[in-house]
């Protein structure tokens, strides 16, 4: 049977071979047999139960009708069964409701369940962020009445942010609160493109809303952060009154049908109350506070969505038979071959297996890092770790998403015309996959965040701890024999980018501060490539001396016509060609994008508005 | 008032002052103030007539009901009025009831149209080749009773090729041609994928078909090409009998919905009468001679459609207030600034607009050379410019819309989540333009085609002449102040290029054949890469002395700060950065794919099929 969604021996791979777990007493339970039960538990709820909602909730999406929004009604069921399995809260504290999973091992679960329907996992991230915000902010109440209501599932969540003339522009909102007798909040305003916004797939709704206490300073530092229930909750958790939280509109949009992605009034028709959550005037730090995992999860949905499309495209490959092989000629007997076998298919597989083999290295060697900041009693690897996460979030969210397009486009161009219709997933899968590129901050706002904040980040501490990372990797497997010309490239290019981050972080704080943020993109895309490049050259560092034992030798010639018989050896012998694939044929055009970047031509700064047109 | 679709200035700078027109007595007519009348009434339509469509025809889509197809409605007045303007057979001769314009004019007119509705300009492109078709290989009695109303749009026409079995690989199809005693045949089988398949915008639709007559040679050698009408047409022209040819189902797609993608069944209910065009098993050269006009159709839509995408994102980035200036810093008073400001951008559109203009130039230069070839008694430029033409068109076709693609996603990327809902024109061009890059032979086939034939075409003497030319041109502005840097960069490119053609071409014929069609693709990009840089020179230094001529200097400062006053400066001032942007900062990553090109690895070769995951 074809493998759906995610190979299960990449993923064993990155869990077990590459990145591993952290060594933790509270990971104590979690030894590799259990980590096994749970990924092909995940597997299946996410294969019997979710993959089969993804067509219809694409179909259906979602209706609004007298104010109330219907999810696909195949997603009552997938929510269910998540719910009851305890997977929303799979990774958090025990205290809390959760089930205290290592992070690796939650992303595993989750790149399973997000690859077979990202439109209905929204429903968890918003729920599960927002639940987050309660456990982080909530006083003793909040926490009471909603957290873990919200941590099971029965009750959802979103993210109030996004106003009409705010967007990225966040301190521009104008939605208010007033503060009435009681000490609860009157809420008044109009927020939009809320995903999961409103739906019937839970009792209640909790909104985090981002607001203003009339009279606090102009900007982000006069925001403050509010919980603004769908219906009101009373003191003993049972459900009151609806709070006047009204869906005027739903978005028809390219992809993730099956998510709501609402617009609401908040207390335009009647009272809309809600509580403060955190302090006044500390709504901005508190959404940055979740902002990486709201990131990470955004960065996952492209990964795992990438990921599916490769294994629907690999599996098409193989069972299409068209056209005769290359190498046939005139031949009148030669007979048609899958398509795998043509080496422009063959190329773009290879391009998706990279992109996503490297999105999966990278996203549980993120999740690992976040498992040493929770569990680590070394104050100095705490600080270094949860600084390489920083680092980390604007590739783990934008690079990964930007390739994640790419790679979508590559399962659509795989199948041909079939993969323009809607009869195949692909492409569903690649309009899905376009909104990652947008929501929690553009890809380019993540390109800023890493010039402008990552690169300076503990004056520049934080960024180095990510090049003597990779530069460890490097050393670590400089003579392992195999992978040496590898581990020779990359280094070439960590050390170009180390120069080169050098360079336009001075720049961004010279008088070229235009220059260098025109080339901010430019500079994420190449930090993404070299990040890459690491995780394979990582991969193929412990696939060599594997695969030498598997098969004898690590002649490339000897181990292709080897490696065909032996599902071992074809993985690990996988692994070095993956990795000479980015390493030989992608990364010289990142030195090449390098160069432009160290170059700098002013031509974004010089050409005018009405340069690019008449008006 | 926001320019739409195209900027007309740009398409005036092509017509007249970049690429211009052949001179010949049969164009005579067309003068300067001639062809700015057809250009304005050819915007009209296009902005006033078939722009409205645009929305409608994606929500609507077409509809099948009892074997009977219907267009979205608003699209029968559009057609009526593109018909009733004699638009369709602007460019042909006189003689079959054309207008007899030089392809460089009905460019920029087809430009306007496409680019407002590119499924509705699809009945366009699928009934004018198929008229064609008839033109250049019909019988008299053909060409009497079908031509002149194929070229006038009463009747449609479609190609009908691809079989479920046989798609790329063309030789594979099974539809059979029994010849009957009359000397017509008739045809059984089943077609997929028809473009304007089946309709209700025309009286009659023309299919070509392509079929075998029982006992032919396998494979392509065996083909023929069928007139085979929808009604049976008298031989007074008036329409007989419905010809079975049967429409079972209508493809459910990602874009082009106003765009009948019909399965078709031919002779299973009833007789389906044809009649052979050209000669028994020559249908597949028939086929290819239609080939270039179709693909580079296929290159003009993707083309239009990102120059929409670029216009309306130009003017979304103006009009759109949001965030503060880079340099505002911490300024209170310092008010939000339309987001062409923010360098990211800025960034975008300029990358837009170096790509939208590069293939406006080379899709007029294209048309150039087909009328140069339409015209000319010298015989050696003749075969010269027709060999150029050759080894355009898998640039013209691949490229062009793997780049329009891209275009498209910044149009997206610019709206933000705006980009992403229906309610802007952005969402959908990018889900138009995803099928540019799969039909007429996906763009694998296009790099394969480079690759495999154009560089080989006429013993290498067809793609030396491509090369030759892109030298003429650098010859010819080496001295030009103010793009003498650009010059000697793009020389350097076409250098690189040259001596990559040459080995990947020597590597084809090797025992490394496999290894230099893996390289296929990316050599067909890097190719594409120097031709925009080619363009861009070219306009660049056509710019660059009218430019002087405006500011009295080149001094970009200097140029920067008068060219935002003047129109005209800054339109050649735009020239000038445009170039700049693709030839400084796209440009060196192209030397990196030139160098991976090079090196040529193996991996693809290398890798098993059992390596890319587990069966």
């Amino acid at each position: 049977m074809a493998q759906l969604i995610a190979d299960r021996r990449d993923v064993d791979f990155v869990l077990h071979e590459q990145i591993g777990q952290v060594d933790h007493e509270i990971f104590a339970e979690f030894n590799k047999k259990t980590v096994d039960l749970i990924v092909s538990e995940a597997r299946n709820l996410a294969i019997k139960e979710i993959l089969p909602t993804f067509k219809e909730g694409d179909e259906q999406g979602c209706i609004l009708e007298n104010g109330k929004v219907t999810a696909p009604e195949s997603f009552k069921r997938a929510w269910r069964l998540f719910c009851e399995g305890e997977w929303l809260a799979m990774c958090d504290d025990p205290d809390v409701g959760g089930q205290g999973m290592p992070k690796t091992v939650g992303t595993a679960a989750l790149e399973y369940m997000v690859g077979a329907n990202s439109a209905f996992m929204l429903y968890y991230g918003m729920t599960h962020g927002a639940a987050k915000l309660v456990e982080a902010f909530g006083d003793e109440t909040q926490k009471r009445l909603y957290m873990k209501k919200m941590f099971a599932g029965v009750w959802g969540g979103t993210m109030l942010l996004t106003e009409p003339e705010a967007g990225s522009d966040v301190g521009a909102l104008t939605t208010t609160a007033e503060k009435n007798p009681d000490g609860t909040y009157s809420i008044k305003g109009a927020k939009i493109f809320i995903s999961a916004g409103e739906h019937d797939l839970c009792d209640n709704i909790i909104h985090p809303v981002l607001a203003r206490i009339p009279g606090t300073p102009a900007g982000t530092r006069g925001i403050s952060l509010f919980l603004v229930p769908k219906y009101r909750v009373n003191d003993d958790g049972s459900l009151g009154e609806f709070n006047n939280v009204v869906c005027t509109g739903l978005e028809k949009k390219m992809g993730i049908h099956g998510n709501a992605t609402a617009s609401l009034s908040l207390g335009d028709k009647g009272p809309c109350i809600g509580t403060l959550l955190g302090q006044e005037n500390k709504g901005m730090p508190a959404m940055f506070k979740m902002m990486n995992e709201a990131r990470a999860f955004v960065g996952l949905q492209g990964f795992a969505v990438a990921s599916a499309s490769y294994m629907y495209a690999l599996d098409y490959a193989r069972t299409r038979i068209q056209g005769r092989h290359l190498t046939a000629g005139k031949d009148p007997e030669a007979k048609n071959v899958p398509i795998i076998q043509h080496p422009d298919v063959k190329r773009q597989l290879l391009n998706m297996k990279a992109c996503t083999e490297g999105m999966r290295s990278l996203h549980y060697y993120y999740a690992w890092c976040n498992d040493v900041v929770h569990t680590t009693d070394d104050a100095q690897v705490k600080a270094d770790t949860a600084a390489m996460v920083e680092v980390l979030t604007p590739i783990v969210k934008g690079y990964v998403t930007d390739k994640a397009l790419e790679v979508c486009s590559h399962g659509v161009q795989i199948y041909g015309g079939y993969g323009y219709i809607s009869e195949y997933p692909v492409e569903q899968l690649m309009r899905d996959a376009r909104i990652f590129m947008i929501y929690e901050g553009t890809n380019g706002i993540q390109a800023m965040d890493l010039l402008g904040r990552k690169l300076s980040m503990n004056g520049g501490k934080a960024f180095q701890y990510f090049i003597d990372r990779m530069k460890q990797t490097i050393e670590q497997f400089k003579d392992t024999e195999g992978v040496q010309d590898l581990s020779t490239k990359v280094s070439h290019a960590v050390s170009r980018l180390e120069a080169l981050a050098k360079e336009i972080n001075a720049r961004s704080r010279s008088e070229k501060v235009l220059n260098a943020y025109a080339f901010a993109h430019p500079f994420l895309e190449v930090t993404g490539d070299v990040t890459f490049a690491w995780m394979l050259l990582w991969r193929a560092g412990v696939a060599a001396p594997k695969l030498a034992k598997k098969t004898g030798t690590l002649d490339r010639n000897a181990v292709a016509r080897t490696a065909g018989k032996n599902k071992d050896a074809a993985f690990y012998a996988g692994q070095m060609e993956t990795a000479r694939f980015f390493i030989h044929t992608l990364l010289p055009a990142t030195y090449g994008k390098m160069d432009a970047i160290l170059d700098g031509d002013p031509c974004v700064e010089h050409i005018q508005d009405l340069s690019f047109g008449s008006k």
